[in-house]
């Protein structure tokens, strides 16, 4: 079996897949704050083109990919499937691991993906700015790529620790001339609330949004962009899975078990939501122990932001106050989760699990040693669990076949492994 | 045309080529530093693999590259040619440009193309450990990465101020378990000589060189491996040329400029020797205003590191003392070039041009906003000539194509960027 299997431009998938059609159940409606009523979708048109709203709604199973997106996608995709025989080797396990790698994108990340169709709808309806939030900087970074290339404006509300703690994407975002601002800011009536109250506020992906999204209701030609959880943002990561399934065709297997870390739901259900009528496959969220948001999360309406201006979602949270821990997978530090995601696992179709910070660093070494790619925090946390997935299957001597999806490189997360290899991480 | 043009894995060339026995003129061969006679064979062996003298000296045109190398090459290759439309619009250029892009591999660079090959055939020959010089990282992560894949142990001196400077570059050699030195240091005689002078002295790569050699002398089943200027680490390199033929003729185009950046010339060859037969190409070397070798060297017999502990080449040489300024494209740094190289400039085959620091960065950031890639700022030197070229071809209204080598992302970089812009850089 060959160790990389890549496909030809020409297979790049053409449509995304809408899971909305094959849910267990209808999805709850996002509720209107002012009214607690499901939202009229004209009310998001402050903040959202009208294509991708009518996409966040949609009930067809496949949306055409516009060729401006897909021309894009072509600088790095499709990305390559690589079978991991000298991790298997390493575990000496009968598993086949493949990891399906994402990080080969100009920002190193999964996020390009819908980065670049929000970026390409907004323009089309004439927005020429787009705001929105970033944690540790792998979204602001892709947003801020995607902007550029469709000479549009971009504001980042970055969580001001991160601001200062990691200014390497802060430069990316502003190399590809995005504004990046330290959140709380004085920019915006959320921002000067928090920091009346506590001027010294180290900010939060919660207030960020807050931010973000006022900028976008006050400015003109002004929309907003999320980089996780809502319908569309999932929708257009499935060109990952879409990929996977071809690939894995070609190598001629069939999944057993698939896994993708989880902070708002993007990258898992990029790879996993193609494969979920599937019979017979176990799907494993994987999350921090730290933001143990599907684990010890409850399953209700929340905001998906401090201030609560944007509409409630129903979905696993921590409630829209919780201030997670800063770990090093800044990705992962979110209250929620994804509504489709969320009604998964309550269901029962997609199985959570949450696991330790020191763990994934180890299993994140152990892949660079032996695959020789160094993954980001975040994509750590689902290389522990294939790992440990690998290893069952050793003692139980089956064959499985174990799927995982590299969502980027920790090129720019080098302080993070530095710590830990001086065992300062906890 | 497509934007990007992949090959299949089985499209991988599996052969390098090798310029000797295409020269102009035999290549002046390297020299003992004892006798100042020709250098026997044998007396590389005292740092060199057998298969590696060989083919230091081989007068084939065709080496094949072993399976157990093109195994860990797929990991990245065939590497992506990307026709640079973007660019050429925001130039209002009529030439074609296209880049290969060989910032995918897992080290960010072009440098595992021959660390793999390096560290194969050493394991092959018995060798358990490696030793290395490194400035600013790029060549010690590769080798960090080849020899851990080898399971070998590796050890990298690596210019003391860029140990300070860029501890990144160093986390991701220690993640692949290399053990880091900062040089110079107290475990080499040619250390502590320049220590007992200078105790603060900021190393150069001439006096890593030394350190690295000596260590690999001195110590059993240890060898020596460089980065650069070697015929056969340049061989390694021309996977990337031969790539590259395949590519343009799939593109339906025959090159009119090729450009590369030049520290020691493995890039710039990698890209360049296997088209260096064709008729009517404008080779183009590119080097930094502040260590202009190949333009205001002399052509002479000088040694490749400070010390003087290693053979004599004939080459383009500032001089084994002279120590270049602080620029941020740490890998264009030395002193010398590669000898075959150095033939070709002094018969007027390939064309050497300086640039300076300043206009490379404004030529980096133009391409990050328009193809969506940040440069390394070794990279940057190539782009700032073709885009020279293209706006020449505009000027003169001519349909050029022009092809260079996009060698390294400048994802470890950014601190540079952000001198950059912050009109820091001069």
């Amino acid at each position: 079996m060959e160790k990389k299997i890549m496909l030809d431009e020409n297979e790049m998938p053409d449509r995304w897949y809408n899971i909305l059609p094959d849910l267990p159940e209808p999805l709850p409606p996002p509720l209107d704050p002012e009214t607690n009523e499901p939202m009229k979708p004209e009310k998001l048109e402050a903040i959202f083109p009208k294509e991708l709203i009518r996409q966040e709604m949609s009930e067809e199973r496949y949306i055409p990919i516009p060729k401006e997106v897909r021309d894009i996608y072509l600088l790095w995709r499709p990305t390559p499937l690589i079978r991991a025989t000298r991790l298997e080797e390493y575990l000496k396990t009968p598993a086949k691991i493949f990891y399906k790698y994402e990080g080969t994108s100009p920002p190193g990340s999964h996020k390009p993906n819908t980065a670049v169709a929000q970026a390409y709808y907004n323009a089309k309806e004439g927005i020429e700015r787009l705001t929105t939030e970033t944690g540790a900087g792998q979204w602001g970074s892709a947003l801020a790529f995607a902007t550029r290339l469709f000479d549009m404006e971009c504001r980042v509300y970055m969580v001001r620790t991160s601001y200062h703690q990691k200014p390497y994407r802060r430069v990316l975002m502003e190399l590809w001339n995005a504004e990046v601002i330290p959140s709380p800011s004085n920019l915006t009536e959320s921002g000067r609330r928090i920091l009346e109250k506590d001027p010294d506020s180290p900010g939060s992906l919660g207030i960020a949004i807050s931010e973000a999204v006022e900028d976008a209701v006050k400015n003109d030609n002004t929309n907003y962009s999320l980089g996780s959880v809502l319908n569309h943002v999932l929708l257009h990561q499935t060109v990952i899975g879409l990929e996977a399934e071809k690939q894995l065709e070609i190598a001629g297997v069939e999944p057993d078990i698939m896994i993708g870390c989880v902070g708002g739901g993007s990258n898992f259900a990029g790879l996993v939501y193609p494969f979920i009528r599937k019979d017979g496959v176990e799907f494993i969220a994987v999350e921090p122990e730290s933001c143990p948001t599907l684990t010890k999360g409850e399953y209700r309406y929340d905001f998906g932001d401090t201030a609560g201006l944007t509409p409630l979602l129903k979905m696993y949270t921590l409630g829209k106050d919780f201030v997670p821990p800063p770990i090093h997978a800044g990705g992962l530090r979110y209250h929620g989760d994804a509504p489709t995601l969320s009604l998964l696992v309550k269901h029962g179709i997609v199985k959570a699990r949450a696991v330790a910070q020191l763990d994934t660093f180890r299993a994140g070494k152990i892949f660079a040693e032996t695959e020789g790619i160094v993954p980001a925090p975040e994509s750590t946390h689902a290389i522990k669990v294939a790992i440990d997935e690998a290893l069952k299957a050793k003692e139980k001597g089956e064959e499985k076949v174990i799927v995982f999806n590299l969502s980027g490189h920790g090129h720019f997360d080098l302080k993070a492994y530095q710590d830990f290899m001086e065992g300062k991480l906890s």
